[in-house]
């Protein structure tokens, strides 16, 4: 997708050897236009799955994830990184190391929204060692629930995850994906 | 807004005497359509104001604030309530108490984004004691902002919050207020 790798190499900044900051339009400030060109990609490649429901993590996947599911008129599920009091029923969670904040979340879905008819699109704004992507992949593996895929805005290939995630036969769609920063250069697959 | 408040008394669960679940459309689960309805109603209330941002905070609010970034046709950004490794450079930040969660957060917005020639309206799914409002209010007042006004899903008015930022001298547009819950019904005002 060029328009999204154009704007990366326009926008986003890097931060020594792994971290790319791309605060200005996605993670902190979001561009409205352009999350919702991005996550009307993210409902074209799976159009034809059959989708009953988007499942992200709050919170910097949730603005996508609702063009997706407006996109494919389905409901969008954010799991939740610290169970609310007003969670009260049962829920499926599952642990998530964050390698930018350096912690452990437990990360919770009420069992009330996801259930085994269930046919679920993950998605997510980044992918790199995939420790988020993995913990909604247990969270739907919970719920007895079918995985079409993952949908990913940008995906740091070079940090294992997604090609992780492919081996275990999940199909992983990133719309820009990065091999490497070199000399302070994004270099695109 | 009739929709809205038929959606609340439908699908809403009261959790004893203040607490108003909606996290089958609002809070946990998002309905798409549902959402785009009432980003469309607050941005319709501030159509004539010359917003330049939307401010709001993470998680909740973000759906409904992308829709009205849309809809005005301006960035939105969210607070962030951890300061994450990658913002590096200055940032506004006021504390946040959550009475849902028990918890005192310190929310964060990264100064390259909000400046004195910034116009911004805030907006958040929920109002009650006001926390999160009172937090982004002195998050624009750090910046030198001018502050357009507050666009708010769920108002609980008998919790006071927005009453006070009315007094204030805040404009407070609220899509639902409730007065009260009385033997297990949501009066609204």
């Amino acid at each position: 997708m060029e328009y999204l790798k154009n704007k990366i190499k326009a926008d986003g900044k890097l931060i020594g050897n792994s971290v790319l900051k791309v605060d200005s339009f996605l993670n902190h400030q979001l561009e409205p236009l352009f999350i919702q060109e991005i996550g009307r990609e993210i409902a074209r490649r799976y159009q034809k799955d059959e989708i009953t429901k988007i499942l992200t993590i709050e919170a910097s996947g949730i603005a996508v994830a609702l063009i997706v599911g407006l996109e494919l008129g389905v409901p969008v599920i954010f799991a939740k990184k610290k169970k609310p009091l007003t969670m009260d029923e049962g829920y499926y969670s599952a642990d998530v190391y964050s390698f930018t904040k350096e912690e452990h979340t437990n990360i919770a879905v009420s069992k009330a929204y996801l259930s085994s008819t269930d046919k679920v699109l993950i998605v997510d704004d980044f992918l790199a060692m995939g420790a988020a992507s993995k913990g909604l992949v247990e969270i739907v593996r919970q719920a007895d629930a079918s995985l079409a895929g993952i949908g990913i805005v940008v995906e740091k290939a070079f940090q294992g995850g997604g090609e992780e995630l492919r081996t275990n036969g999940i199909r992983v769609e990133s719309l820009a994906k990065i091999q490497a920063f070199q000399n302070g250069e994004i270099i695109f697959d």
